[in-house]
């Protein structure tokens, strides 16, 4: 099943998404629910950010290629996790499918794109094994993890480098059919594919990554983990579009424009 | 004027406080709300998390004296921040006034308190300047950024260190009237007084902190900034209580348990 928050006709509701339409939905999928007699064709909706996550889990080193490629820049040698630790970003940059991302005025060249899985929560949960971890996920979505490369060298926390307004896309929708170990990511920038990688060549899985969190953190409902992604990206620019494919789930679109200050 | 969210006869919403007792509103206080004829004695209700912010940001090294104690005890000379920086705290972790934190069961002794100053924006904002930056300042709230040292060392990005669940008590209530400048930190461990200090003497202030953010990010009504902490705390352990009291605002107290696994 395929969930996609949407504005239509005025009203912001959580719909299903059917071949090229979506039926709008009353409740939320996290609760209870009914389909209503409202539908409408994909392409005549707005579609909104899926959710705001209460905590928003982020992994940050999970691929080997991009893991090298980071250190063989710094000039070090690639420091591979011997254990899935997890970071934060900040709700406040979160956009949808469809709208820009702004690169803020004093921002430096250096602006990338990162495709990644996201892991959609649908249980509160703690204490999970290896055994259960699969039981919390409701859902998967998709993720670009826009990030300022000067600014990462130099924040504190990564705090503007990967948090500055509009620098986390989110979407389109959350497919909750999809297997990890199936699918594929692949980036186009302006339409020409840039890179393209097994979703599921992580050093830490999602099983492993729910095992460590909920020792010590509760999971609730609409939380997400955005889980890393592999390889490198070219430097960005105002005009560019990036679309983020994850086969199986679908296709995050988002053109990237200058700050006008 | 003091915010208080509670629970009385099953119903949790917020409410007013005046002198020893709470009246019910409805609505919240940063939209529409009005007075009703509920009204208790604070200490018949129970005390709530005032909120979950949309955004958690925490200011992490602020005060010179435990700028100093930190870089200390890693054998470094201190290194003062030249610009104001922010970092992110979980949402999972908040817990209110009156609740334990619990010490997770493979914690080391190295648990530590952090009596913090929490400002609660009130507005969405952005681009503020320095002489509108408290416009957007709701009001006041105490944190305890509690933080296992252990774990601080070796956690990339501090998180089960700061962020495991129960380590962010935050409360009892939001005063708007408070005066920054007048205030002071005053944290009792079992009754005691174990440090004291004025709550102004940071080394970035709640204005350039404000003009800084919100050149990147929007500021949502809700969002909470905690602002750092003075000096050191001795390791905590089991039935110990920690109070934070801030002048102008009241005082948190939560008590500290072992997780029973």
């Amino acid at each position: 099943m395929r969930w996609l928050k949407f504005t239509a006709s005025g009203q912001t509701s959580w719909g299903i998404v059917e071949g090229d339409g979506v039926v709008g939905v009353e409740g939320d999928p996290f609760g209870e629910w009914r389909r209503t007699e409202r539908s409408y064709p994909l392409d005549g909706v707005r579609i909104e950010v899926p959710l705001i996550p209460r905590t928003f889990y982020c992994v940050g080193l999970n691929y080997l290629t991009h893991l090298k490629e980071a250190a063989n820049k710094r000039g070090e040698v690639p420091n591979i996790p011997d254990r899935p630790e997890i970071g934060y970003r900040a709700q406040n940059a979160l956009i949808a499918h469809d709208e820009d991302v702004v690169i803020p005025a004093d921002a430096t060249e250096k602006i990338h794109y990162e495709g990644e899985l996201v892991v959609v929560i649908g249980k509160k949960v703690k204490h999970l094994t290896e055994h259960d971890a699969m039981s919390c996920v409701f859902g998967y979505t998709i993720g670009n993890d826009v990030s300022e490369r000067t600014w990462q060298k130099a924040d504190r926390g990564l705090w503007r480098a990967k948090n500055a307004d509009t620098f986390k896309p989110m979407g389109p929708w959350i497919e909750t059919e999809a297997d990890p170990d199936k699918m594929e990511t692949i980036v186009r920038l302006n339409g020409r594919q840039t890179i393209r990688f097994r979703t599921g060549d992580m050093i830490f899985g999602i099983v492993p990554f729910i095992v460590e969190l909920t020792k010590y953190f509760t999971l609730w409902p609409g939380d997400v983990i955005w889980m890393g992604t592999d390889g490198a990206s070219p430097d960005l620019k105002a005009g560019d579009v990036v679309e983020i494919e994850i086969t199986g789930i679908g296709t995050l679109r988002n053109r990237f424009v200058t700050e006008n200050r």
